[in-house]
């Protein structure tokens, strides 16, 4: 089933009981996705000559027009990063009314620390045991008279009921707006993501499909939103004074350079994701207790990220299992854990309820190597590794005992 | 005096009624300084190859190191920008007590806005005559129960009395940081800037002393702080839910190395920004109503800006002047102006004061051409312009009040 023999033959041969790691170069989770160097070193040679360094260049402008049509809205703001366009978005929407912004608990963990920017409480809801996104059920559980705003996530398997969502903000006269970083490139019901509610965020992290080193960008079919983002984003010059305030969230040239040589080749990156996927899904099949996340049926994704939950059957916590895989050089990333509510690092005074779903989830849920990193042998590796857990799942066990770790 | 014979015989000749302009190609007021083409696109091309993009990468790490010694101060932690380096600040120091920031009404239009999203009220302070730079009289004069920190802002020409600043929020009991963007390279009472109160900030934009194309850092001698705001520029990540919130703040590798390139050559950018500025000073000599703004006597400068003031018999109002300079080519900056607390686009709610110092300083400087895209040459044209201007003056009004435009 796959062409390189499990290169761990006992539990002794492990890394984490100090045999030899699988891979000496880690193997990272994260896009990183490159152009041809040559192709930008060629880019960033223009802009030197050129010394148009920042404040809205060209690059920046070809970006945004290059991406609006991408995603098929209006507009595109380009930003700093991602953060900073929640942070913005979240501070717009409640006009200045102290209040809670409705997120999900299963998701990433600055959402809460942007809303405290924006003088605004989170208010975690759970999310839906299938998409792991925010259902109506799960907001309506928590809509109340404080909510300013409704943040809906898209997770990297799925957008989640965005129509449903948008029908109970409309409903409930609220502002809705989506967190679509790991959306990049995925449809809903066959319409790219971008238009959706009042706003979507993505990102141009190196990490994410679109690389541009580190960015962001605004979605929006809104023009007075546009027009009030690129004001804030320019330290809040052209506002009014109201409760909008200016800070320094601009893109700079070189990484708009960067993005625009990566949205070029966008599709084969997809595609080169799709086929790492697929054979994940071919060195994981019949394993016991491992079932790899699945992508929306019907839909385009970007297969960006493998993601997979350990069920009824694998012998190890999920933490122990992560510490093992990262110490064969697997880079295992803890998916959303703690959720959000649950998490020390958050801002105190937001009411806490159980979250059932997203506390599951947050337990059973690992991260695999992916991106341009990784190659179709690492996965074979990576999927020989894992049955060979399964397999000697007990005598591991046994020996984390002996050796005081269990 | 100058070698170059003024281009206007004249007033027709101005291109404000139409004459060509003195400079096709517009001479701006920034740094701009940029390393060998071919030395940067080395240090890209290791970036790119070793796929370093973000997160605390050698670059990165090297440059806090270099800052810290340059500055003589225990601690630099590098940045997206400046302005976020005083919202974290701003939002630090008063730990969670919502209250009023003092800062200078003559000042950067940001600040106010970067108070805002720290959750405190800009309290405008009015300025001294002679360094332009708060002073513990015009603090005092602000200070309540409410005030939360004090901001002192470096000027270009001046950082001010950093000593009685100090004193006056140790007898009150209250922080006190800088903003010193306009002060890279400086000192007072011969130490370099960058260890004075809590901390300090700095800026690596483009048309900064430093140019890292946007960026910027902290710097402070307390590693407590220091720990708290490597933590909230990664999303808050190891804070303890405190009120100190966090965000993406981080510099990237590519920003790192263009800032690390003119780092090396700063003394070299300083030395010629001087010989730019005494050029200036020859040029200008004896026009009657234009002084040029003096840097402090006995401390280093970085002699980047070069600010000019406009006395009792200058003919035209300062407005005027930026106009007919800005069609020359010669992109004169509004220096400050408004001030803040007449500034429409501040956010509304704080206390409004008359500060009589600000108000008129704001009426009666512009900041001249200069930096690397700006020729001795070029000095000697926009100098011999002035002095046409300050010789026909009232044939310029003359010609203005025709036009319609006086």
């Amino acid at each position: 089933m796959n062409s390189v023999p499990p290169e761990k033959h006992s539990v002794t041969d492990l890394a984490l009981f100090g045999g030899p790691p699988l891979f000496s170069t880690p193997r990272p989770i994260g896009q990183l996705d490159a152009p041809p160097l040559e192709e930008y070193l060629a880019l960033a040679r223009r802009i030197l000559v050129e010394r148009r360094f920042t404040n809205d260049g060209p690059l920046v402008q070809e970006l945004e027009v290059r991406l609006a049509a991408y995603h098929g809205v209006g507009h595109c703001i380009a930003l700093a990063n991602a953060g900073v366009g929640l942070m913005m978005l979240m501070q717009i929407f409640p006009a200045g009314r102290r209040g809670e912004i409705v997120m999900p608990a299963f998701s990433y963990r600055g959402l809460p620390h942007f809303a405290q920017w924006a003088d605004q409480m989170p208010r975690f809801a759970d999310v839906d045991p299938d998409t792991h996104t925010l259902s109506p059920a799960t907001v309506e559980a928590v809509l109340g008279e404080n909510t300013t705003a409704i943040l809906g996530v898209c997770n990297f398997n799925h957008p989640g009921d965005i129509d449903g969502l948008c029908d109970l903000a409309r409903r409930r006269g609220l502002p809705i707006f989506f967190d679509s970083v790991a959306g990049q490139g995925a449809t809903h019901q066959g319409r790219m993501l971008g238009g959706f509610g009042r706003a979507e965020v993505f990102s141009l992290h190196a990490t994410k499909l679109l690389n541009g080193f580190e960015g962001g960008y605004v979605t929006t079919d809104d023009g007075e939103l546009a027009q009030v983002l690129r004001c804030q984003r320019n330290f809040g010059f052209g506002l009014d004074g109201g409760p909008v305030a200016g800070l320094n969230a601009k893109l700079n040239e070189f990484h708009a350079a960067m993005a625009l040589l990566c949205l070029d080749r966008i599709d084969e990156t997809i595609a080169a994701n799709r086929v790492r996927y697929q054979a994940y899904q071919r060195v994981c099949a019949g394993i016991p207790g491992l079932r790899l996340v699945d992508y929306a049926a019907g839909e385009r994704s970007n297969y960006h990220m493998v993601v997979a939950e350990l069920t009824e059957g694998w012998p190890l916590d999920r933490d122990r299992t992560v510490a093992l895989m990262r110490a064969e050089g697997a880079v295992v990333g803890l998916y959303y854990s703690p959720p959000l509510h649950l998490s020390s690092h958050c801002p105190k005074g937001y009411a806490v309820a159980p979250l059932p779903v997203s506390e599951s989830l947050a337990r059973r849920v690992l991260q695999l190597p992916a991106g341009a990193m990784t190659s179709l042998d690492d996965v074979a590796s990576i999927g020989a590794l894992l049955r060979f857990v399964s397999q000697e799942g007990a005598a591991i066990v046994r020996r984390l005992a002996a050796e005081g770790q269990s």
